[in-house]
């Protein structure tokens, strides 16, 4: 018998060599059928190996990310198997499951091409090839006979990648009529794989160098259910009418200036305006919750990010030094450092705990430029930035007081779908991975858990991947289309104080060094618009809108009566504008809807001899005569509360 | 006869060889008992120096900065006969009027000293030399005559100095009994040399070279009246009191620290809220007068500072490049470059003009460390910036309101000194020193000058001293003790938009280049808060403390009812807090009054019994009770008006 601990804790026995499948089916029939790997000690298995000694074991279903990633790596080499009988004698080369979803082959056809129509051939055999239903079986053989298969096969492709493998044994899995050199682990069998899209064909040099010959790569993704594709298919049709460069540029947010250079963008007065409403957010939000505000430099001398540990670690991320009079200085890539200077200039005491300090920090980080990307990867960060110095006692508290301020933004704009990724240490690497406090690992480790099951916040725990010094938690959020960001990482901090020497004077009189927690609920103004630019699909809410209100006025007559109107607008603090040209009020509307304006007045005779106004609501269209001082209120309460749609 | 012009355009005859003092005797007998010198055709003179062709002349008094410094070099040259009678055979280096007040000698004592007490016997024998009213003597002689002069006296360091002088006529001036090389001017004579105080002796090596001898340096100051003098060392001392590096370390406002470097302050939570008011007052006053925010990176590509100008002219002043991938970054130096992107980012028409981008944006500069001090001199600056774009016809219109937003400023921080000193251009350096656009130079010159006067702003103007690019405007500020600041510059810019190709199109559908204004009317929140500091002597009006109450529970019994009352101003927007040490309500009062806090609430038993505060205002101590509700209404008045005492 073997001893099997689940992710809840609960220990049970089962027989040497018992499969996770097995064990799902012994919980029940319903589980078993969604089973697709399952992790094991923290690898990531086949649901079918046996287990032969006692393990901590996870099932992974399609909720998983790597289920996921595993059902589309059994994906890929079931499409090599539609290939191959479609175009027989083809070579392949590697075949992985990609990070945002779907996978790849990279194939030599032997001189032949494939066309967008040959796509759906393919996608047609593979559905049959499904259908049948065929196991994934793994077979190991100790690497000689592997060498040998594939020699006398003459692929030169394969050989190469043994060539590359440590001697002992090699694994194949097959499925159907397809064999291949495979690590693994997949699912069970092909069954699963119900909805199947061939998405794009490339050309793809082997081993990514142009010397080398041109490889065909076929992209593809595919899903356990027809709607789950379509509703991808969806979102990435809606995704491309709501890229934020597109909108971003229409929009007049940001732009880019090869003078300034890449990563760098230019906030345009639109663009500035939505930042400023979000710093306003923020700041009311962090006063409210007891945070101090601070203003530090963009650059620091060497010496302090030698203390911090940046550097040499992070200096591939930064800008390079400015010398002069043999100091150098750099541009800083984090806030932290200057924060821990802030908190050593004065003496603390423990009477000054929790000490918060907040600020909208710009950061700079030397991206390389193949991965710049928009304002989702770029040099120049605008940091929702803030340092929590607290004591341990002190520490569930701040923590929990930090999560419900993300939960708050959560809720201003409309973000339904969240989760916390809380990575943490592994024991066996203390003192090398890990920065060696056994105790204070397990016991914040503890109060995060403990915060985020008590606050019903949905998160998943992830081994070994902590940061040196704590634990450390990614937020992940889904736009309205269900797209994924990273918005923020929290981290714990058990090192930094003892690096800068901070201290305060605990009660006892005894000198102490505090925890500190790095947290940005609203990331960087970069990434965050970028979102937000998807998420609404440029249709801000009004109190975000750069422009709340246009004014159209019917003809030249009147004007007088727009401006009287533009004058209460702004006087009651929003942002409108008239629309002064000289043009037909459908023209005038259209214009309007296409920048993406909350809401337009359209006044004439009637709307001026009434005092009123007839309200269009973007999305919503006409919406009445209404009268207008009722309307100024009705938009101040909707901006003062921030009101989404 | 010759033709002498007035700086009022007037023009009069007089007889060849006539000086300056008097032309003044001609005018009236009182303004010749105040010409301390002249400037003649730009340059300034002894005001007894004969005139013997066409001339510009100025009559300089004590009001004008070259009639001040020609005092004080000529109270050097009167030092210099003290000490010479007191330390027979001391020989003198130089003897210069200093910029910011004052003047020193370095002098030669052939082994003696002096102490602090020599200094009061000098100050006396200058007093009854000055009464002698003997008159500066000027005499011009050949260069060998002087040298042998020197020779025969032995005098090393004035033969030292002949020596870097080009062959020709040496001048030479007499007072009494003392006679030294010199270029001049002088005042008449001693007479006017009314107060005297010499305020220091330091140690100075010859040509401040550490192997040469060690000279002795006396420094003074003199003025025309005892009340002045009396004024000025009130003004010193109340200075010294006020020093914004003392008080901003007293009262938290700022911090600077080794590893980040020198000249770059860390602003801590106080500063940062005194920074976020006055971007608060700065937005606000920026938005009524129609500008639009931006936001750009705090760096760029060395293209566009190729484009601007800024390199290679302005380099020194500029941090080091960081150079990557075989590109170089600069830290921007100023924001123009980048807010002039932003205008070339869309195709703009004279419809959109004028554009005004205003940015806090933060640059940065690389003074020498010699120069730095505290926040007056630092490395980083955040800008009160913005650049305002328009047409010539929009010029006039838009430099008013810029002197409005001025004129609003001043009111509001209680500025009643203040002079614009507009540099104009000098025709025959048209091409050279100057862009060639004659007719802009002058009419933007005119248009400055008008507005000018129309708003009955007190200004000076300074021949040939404007910026390459346009006329410029530096912006003089006294504070409350009487000390100048430098607060801003304004430049009117027609070199820029060409240089970066920035086009409008004009109602004539021509392409057009627009004018630029470049303002900061709050200049660097680093040298306006160092301002404020010493204006307010750190007694911040209640609107810009960085604490507006303090609440003194007389004891603990107390605590509930403040705290009820830190909530009712929290939700009123007032900064509160509760002083809840186990103190006496006397040591509570003084270490607020330390704090400089505007208002403290004691609260006891009869406070609490009555629902009222017992009001303390800082600097005017008790106000007697008053109800909670009215005293909130008050500050929120106070506040909203930004109110100064």
């Amino acid at each position: 018998m073997i001893r099997i601990t689940f992710p809840d804790g609960a220990v049970r026995e089962y027989q040497q060599g018992i499969t996770a499948l097995e064990i799902a089916k012994s919980i029940s029939e319903g589980l078993a059928r969604k089973v697709l790997a399952a992790s094991v000690n923290g690898q990531v298995w086949d649901a079918t190996r046996p287990i032969n000694e006692d393990a901590t074991v996870k099932l992974l279903t399609w909720d998983d990310k790597d289920g996921k990633s595993t059902f589309w790596h059994s994906s890929a080499h079931l499409m090599a198997e539609a290939v191959e009988s479609m175009f027989p004698g083809a070579k392949f080369w590697v075949g992985p499951a990609l990070d945002n979803g779907g996978f790849y082959y990279d194939i030599d056809l032997g001189g032949r091409s494939i066309t967008e129509e040959d796509l759906a051939k393919l996608e047609k055999k593979m559905n049959e090839l499904a259908k049948q239903n065929n196991n994934y079986v793994r077979k190991a053989m100790p690497k000689a006979e592997a060498v040998s298969y594939f020699t006398e096969k003459g692929d030169e492709y394969k050989l190469d990648l043994i060539s590359n493998l440590n001697d002992g044994e090699i694994t194949f899995y097959t499925q159907g009529n397809f064999t291949d050199l495979c690590r693994g682990p997949h699912i069970p069998s092909t069954g699963p794989i119900k909805a199947i899209k061939l998405t794009n064909i490339a050309g793809a040099y082997w081993k990514n160098d142009s010397n080398n010959k041109m490889l065909t790569r076929i992209y593809g993704i595919t899903f356990p259910s027809q709607k789950e594709l379509d509703e991808h298919l969806t979102m990435l049709e809606e995704a491309k009418k709501r890229d934020h460069r597109k909108l971003g540029k229409e929009l007049g947010i940001f732009t880019m200036d090869d003078d300034v250079g890449p990563g760098l963008p230019l906030w345009m007065p639109n663009g500035t305006i939505i930042i400023e409403e979000l710093e306003k957010l923020a700041k009311e939000t962090e006063q409210a919750a007891g945070y101090k505000r601070v203003v530090t430099p963009h650059i620091a001398k060497e010496s302090m990010y030698l203390t911090s540990g940046h550097l040499p670690y992070y200096q591939d991320s930064m800008y390079p030094p400015m010398e002069l009079d043999g100091t150098k200085y750099y541009l800083k890539s984090m806030n932290c450092p200057h924060h821990h200077k802030i908190f050593a200039a004065e003496p603390r005491s423990y009477k000054d705990l929790p000490l918060r300090l907040a600020e909208y920090g710009t950061c700079y980080r030397y991206e390389q430029s193949g991965e710049l990307f928009g304002l989702m990867r770029v040099r120049c960060l605008h940091m929702n930035d803030a340092h929590i110095y607290c004591s341990r006692e002190q520490f569930a508290t701040e923590f929990r007081a930090v999560n419900d301020m993300y939960m708050k933004y959560f809720k201003i704009f409309g973000i339904d779908k969240y989760v916390m990724r809380l990575s943490l240490h592994e024991p066996s690497r203390l003192g090398q991975k890990y920065i060696n406090e056994p105790e204070l690992w397990l016991e914040t480790e503890e109060m995060v858990r403990s915060v985020l099951k008590e606050s019903n916040i949905p998160y998943v725990e992830v081994p070994d991947e902590g940061a040196f010094y704590g634990p450390k938690i990614d937020v992940q959020i889904w736009s309205a289309i269900g797209r994924e960001f990273t918005l923020a990482t929290n981290q714990v901090d058990f090192a930094q104080g003892r690096r800068f020497n901070l201290e305060y004077t605990g009660a006892d009189n005894a000198p102490s060094t505090p925890l500190i927690i790095h947290r940005a609920p609203l990331g960087t103004h970069e990434r965050f618009i970028g979102f937000l630019l998807e998420h609404y699909a440029g249709k801000f809410p009004t109190w975000l809108a750069p422009l709340q209100v246009k004014i159209l006025p019917i003809s030249d007559k009147f004007m007088p009566y727009a401006n009287t109107l533009l004058e209460s607008l702004k006087n009651a603090d929003i942002r409108a504008e008239v629309d002064d040209r000289n043009e037909k009020i459908g023209k005038k509307i259209r214009d309007t809807e296409l920048m993406k304006v909350p809401y337009m007045f359209v006044v004439g005779e009637k709307e001026m001899n009434e005092n009123k106004v007839s309200v269009r609501r973007q999305g919503k269209g006409d919406l009445g005569a209404m009268d207008i001082e009722t309307m100024i209120n009705q938009l101040r309460q909707e901006i003062k509360t921030r009101k989404s749609d």
